[in-house]
């Protein structure tokens, strides 16, 4: 039997992270980064998570090292002179709220995917939150995925609706946040929101609300995935980005898009991202293992889980 | 089989809302209102749930009919002269916020519950949001019920704080929003405030959390119910009374405290305060059938259960 692959596109970046827990610079991050992390516990086979992303040729070896430890397929990763994309923010102390200090695109302004044959071929594909000019030019060069999911973010909300709106109509799966959704529907209701953005092409859409947990609006219905209530989040960046790359790759390891899969694949989904804020960057990943993973989706097995009874 | 009984301690108000679906004014409002009314749909037996508080002789007639209707038990439903305690309040038009534009209290400055002795014998008691020192004036007139669960607000929280410690350590349940139990316990983090709750005294503590459903932490570990998904919410108020009401009555219909009821309790709960919402005062609870709450716990269960599969 041949194991299903995933190809995960977005950015590969240098963080400067600073909140109640100090800062923490040149720290590794960036959309794809955490996604494929993720995604590569679950993943049968080396290099089934297959990512592409370009950085510059300030990139620290260790972290290409990193990644190739969990497996991940680097082909893809793009290195060209000049500067890695960089981003800088801070957390408020509670860390509910955080501001953009700087961004740095450097090399990931002239990022142009190109596939190869491996990347083409991909069962299941997760685009980060790139310009949708260029989500669109990666769905153009894959031949058919069997799911198809992305996110997006304000930026392109605002200055690329017309290009967000063709890339949605050729995706089967939205991972945004909630303010991400009230935007793109323009409505604040989150099931309105979801229901507006299901009729622009894709079949689900998955709202992420942070501690809130995730819901996801399909043509089954509604499915809400708690958040793990933790006693400490460190840092909250890259949650997003993991669960999507938790979802993803439980759904590559699965090999199918079933409802039942996909209610698995959100909790799966909330689990990385749970471990996730537990630490910077993805230090957390780096000890992560997975009897760990299966221990707390035990957790939220037991955090949900009632009977079903009548009155 | 002798049924058990409810005894709700609360306000019974005159509201006047205003917000994005209209101004409304001089509705029935009050914590005691709504947590008795929802309860009603539980228990078995006219007259199992009992009211105690105080209207003035401005209290009009049809909402103690409505009351009565519901086979709430209205002796202790003290009329005296004067005025009843009335509260008007104003909501965002995202109806994310409110603001408090008045508040008389009106009869309600000299409430002092008078227990009689169906009220003393109660099985099940809620405390609502009153002054702590009522709350601990009603404990020592109660002999033991099985339960007792209280409500607070910021307004004891700040000023009367003894009081409040007290009044914990002779309760089993603290139900509050997210705000409340970070007052009280001076933590920011919801999973660390309830640890800190509990040292207080109470067995267990519920986080009601608005649009994000509600959290039980106890000695079994936490339980998360999420709210369920509404296209539209026309009036908020009275939504954590109705929770805390439906989570008592189902309680007081199972006649037990085991932790599978206090699951069940959690989700009925969460299916009455989702109604509630879904008009202004009271108003859904006057038409909304027994039929609609076992659909809704039945919506409630598929919005949350999954599988346990090993990986």
């Amino acid at each position: 039997m041949t194991h299903s692959s995933l190809l995960v596109v977005g950015s590969v970046a240098l963080d400067d992270i600073d909140g109640p827990f100090g800062r923490h610079p040149d720290i590794l991050g960036g959309s794809a980064s955490f996604a494929a992390t993720a995604a590569s516990f679950f993943t049968l086979g080396k290099g089934a998570v297959k990512l592409l992303a370009v950085v510059g040729d300030d990139f620290p070896a260790a972290h290409v090292e990193f990644l190739q430890g969990r497996g991940v397929e680097l082909s893809g990763l793009e290195r060209v002179k000049g500067k890695t994309f960089r981003w800088s923010g801070r957390y408020s102390d509670d860390l509910t709220a955080r501001a953009t200090l700087d961004t740095q695109l450097g090399v990931f302004a002239g990022f142009q995917p190109k596939l190869g044959d491996a990347h083409r071929a991909c069962d299941f594909l997760f685009l980060g939150n790139i310009d949708p000019t260029l989500q669109i030019g990666v769905l153009e060069q894959c031949r058919r995925p069997k799911l198809v999911a992305c996110d997006t973010i304000q930026l392109w909300i605002e200055h690329k609706p017309d290009e967000l709106r063709r890339m949605l109509g050729r995706v089967d799966l939205l991972i945004v946040n909630d303010e991400e959704a009230r935007m793109i529907a323009g409505v604040h209701n989150v099931v309105k929101a979801a229901t507006a953005i299901r009729a622009l092409g894709p079949k689900g859409v998955v709202v992420k609300r942070g501690d809130s947990g995730a819901v996801l609006f399909y043509e089954g219905g509604v499915f809400a995935a708690p958040a793990y209530p933790l006693e400490e989040v460190r840092d909250p960046t890259g949650a997003g980005d993991t669960f999507a790359g938790g979802f993803m790759g439980y759904l590559t390891r699965a090999g199918d898009v079933t409802p039942d899969s996909i209610k698995h694949a959100m909790i799966y989904g909330s689990v990385l991202a749970s471990y996730c804020v537990e630490d910077f960057s993805l230090d957390r990943m780096r000890t992560l293992q997975l009897k760990e993973i299966a221990q707390r989706y035990r957790a939220f097995y037991e955090l949900t889980h009632f009977e079903h009874i009548a009155l």
